[in-house]
């Protein structure tokens, strides 16, 4: 007789799962999803590239020093810090802003203007929920050091060749500039120690009821005829110079359709001295996609040199997300592998061996099943399982006649064909 | 009159030297870095494809349960460890296998045998020397749950298959197993507590004098007549059957050139349970380049299930160094773009945005110069400083005639063509 203490194994089972979980807010990346990510990440480098930027790293930890303060204290505390094995106060990667003006202050020899794009993660430890993460992958694009609006111009174009080349059937680049806000609260006399609290209230306007703005902004001490005059003055709002310049610019460089200015753009950030753009992806509801704008003083501000900059942040996660959940890209695969050649015996291991060299040599993506003792049905099975969709079966009848039979398994399909006609045969038909 | 404190100053310059600069022993990838890493890491993803092997991703932090404890208390002193904002015990990944096994772990409903591959930073805080470096590129190949043959000679010829396409012009894979190091100490009577210290002791015939070794033999107790039937073991000694059946299969899969049986061969760690393989790269002399070999209890032992398996680590870093340093790869630019289309003045602008955005249309990778007052001297000598090969100049007569400019900034030759014809001549000459 054995006497089991229930408690105890249920305990030892739980810390079992505890030692085996991925951390809250932290996840694994399957093979599916990095399909997807990698199709993502592979389209957006090669606009970056086409538009000749060119692509930067930096180390994932950083003093303190470089990383604290800069956004304000409840931006410090989403920071992960710790005391490294050297005694030195480190911190990990909260943006890619920060390093940025690292980056351009440790290597003045840099060309300017500086075309840099950088794809890495950052982590805050930001409270979990649906969709948002720990660790967030960011895609950063920007100019830094010229004061053009040529440079502007260059960043709308890329944030629209990027929504189109991630096919998102519907959107629009929203734009604006700190200066048409700045009138519309000059206008209406509104105290200049209000403005930013002002406008970061009529930024709300894209989700919530006017009349709750108004209600906001009433709350915030605004006259009721202040409230009026900012209204009336962001209607009849047009572009400022500088803006409108950027505008045609951007029409020039392909982006023109897709922008549509939009005066009570503001964005939560303080830190945009000029034009200001978001994108909005409409189909599928999913809302912003981009964020950016130009920012002449914040390197300086974040430690670097005093440089003008423009750039853009491109939700990576977001746009991945989105794309692998509702299954947008109808014809990408849950795995990059195209085709399984299956192992018959022991005795015949050796030709299927020759066969998936001789695809892989074709540049086809192929597995060769690693187990001589499994039966067919097992193999067939695992394929299916992981969304290959070919298969090739070399059995002894095959190897005599020297054939191979090809079976698609999304239809079905099945035929005998030459061995020599299998390359042929795989590359008409993906 | 001012006074100023020369000390006082220096202290303040170097302060901010200090704010400013990377942490010891982690580095920045400049452009002309990330375009051979990204080379490196495009050409290795695209034959782990090929192979049919699927890519993962795990989170950079995880519980300190799963990542100590795992491979003894120097590696535990390595890693980076603190405590998150929710008072979790949390650590930096250290390697690409701990989070394999809980990868494993979490996802019982993979498909086995599981071929993933994983290309990932890992840290450890190291003593940073020349070459090693506390963030570190790792890249990892690894099929679980197959204890066949077939899935050795798998991983042996995506290795030929990475050293080929990195174009080493001289290279070899060495291959033994733990099974013939175990007979020749069976065969010399050495007592089984002192195998694993005497074959760590083997393993370094490839550095040191034969002399040297027999020394530390000695040293570590081992009788004289004893160390001579070691030798004398290891010469005669042919692979066991199962490193003899890879070996056929590795042939048949196309690296039958690269491998070379070497039964001295026996690699640091102690958890490898079948063959171990090494790749050495003579030219330029950079040593081993990738480590592996069959790990059939290691899952287990790091938490995870009691999966067989096998794999390597490709050592990305080093790789990429290399080339990089030696300007191994003559064909390489220092940047991924073609062309700057200059721009000639205010009224210009215009005509070379349109060009760029058809250049870019094309495919071809182009930056505009995003500055309109900048003379065109100045935008050459950026040109040549960021390595872009290729001007396109479209002045007032240019204009008028419908015609560009078109200069190699290698060469000097320069060329006044139709518009129409720039982009078939920048398609034959790049």
């Amino acid at each position: 007789l054995i006497i089991l203490d229930i408690n105890e194994i249920i305990q030892s089972l739980q810390m079992d799962m505890t030692k085996m979980q991925t951390l809250k807010g932290f996840r694994d990346f399957l093979p599916e999803t990095m399909v997807v990510r990698n199709e993502v990440i592979g389209k957006l480098r090669q606009i970056f590239e086409k538009y000749g930027f060119d692509e930067i790293q930096t180390p994932t930890l950083e003093y303190q020093e470089v990383l604290l303060g800069k956004y304000g204290e409840e931006a410090d505390k989403l920071i992960y810090l710790f005391e490294d094995q050297g005694q030195r106060n480190v911190g990990m990667r909260y943006d890619l802003t920060i390093p940025l003006a690292r980056f351009i202050a440790n290597y003045p020899d840099l060309p300017k203007p500086f075309r840099r794009f950088q794809l890495q993660p950052v982590w805050r430890s930001d409270k979990p929920q649906k969709g948002r993460y720990r660790e967030i992958y960011q895609c950063d694009v920007d100019i830094v050091g010229s004061p053009s609006p040529l440079s502007d111009a260059e960043i709308l174009a890329i944030i629209n060749d990027s929504l189109k080349t991630l096919e998102f059937p519907s959107f629009r680049i929203r734009v604006n500039s700190r200066q048409v806000l700045f009138s519309s609260m000059e206008n209406a006399k509104v105290e200049k120690n209000m403005w930013l609290s002002a406008i970061q209230t009529i930024d709300k306007l894209d989700k919530k009821e006017k009349e709750e703005v108004e209600k906001e902004l009433s709350e915030k001490g605004l006259a009721n005829e202040q409230i009026k005059d900012i209204f009336t003055s962001l209607i009849n709002a047009k572009p400022d110079q500088y803006l409108a310049q950027v505008i045609e610019i951007a029409e020039k460089l392909g982006a023109g359709d897709s922008l549509k200015f939009d005066s009570t753009l503001a964005r939560g950030l303080d830190y945009y001295t000029g034009p200001i753009f978001e994108s909005v992806v409409d189909k599928p509801k999913i809302g912003s996609i981009t964020g950016g704008g130009r920012y002449d003083h914040l390197l300086k501000a974040l430690g670097g040199p005093d440089l003008p900059a423009v750039g853009t942040t491109i939700g990576l996660d977001r746009a991945a997300d989105v794309i692998e959940e509702l299954h947008l890209w109808k014809n990408l695969n849950r795995t990059t592998t195209s085709v399984l050649v299956t192992v018959f015996n022991n005795n015949l291991f050796g030709e299927s061996a020759l066969v998936a060299a001789n695809l892989r040599e074709n540049g086809i993506n192929t597995e060769l099943y690693p187990d001589e003792k499994a039966d067919l049905r097992k193999q067939f099975k695992y394929a299916d399982k992981k969304g290959v969709e070919w298969l090739v079966v070399i059995g002894p009848d095959e190897v005599e006649k020297n054939m191979v039979v090809l079976k698609n398994l999304k239809t079905g399909e099945q035929d005998e064909i030459k061995l020599e006609k299998l390359i042929p045969a795989l590359n008409s038909k993906t």
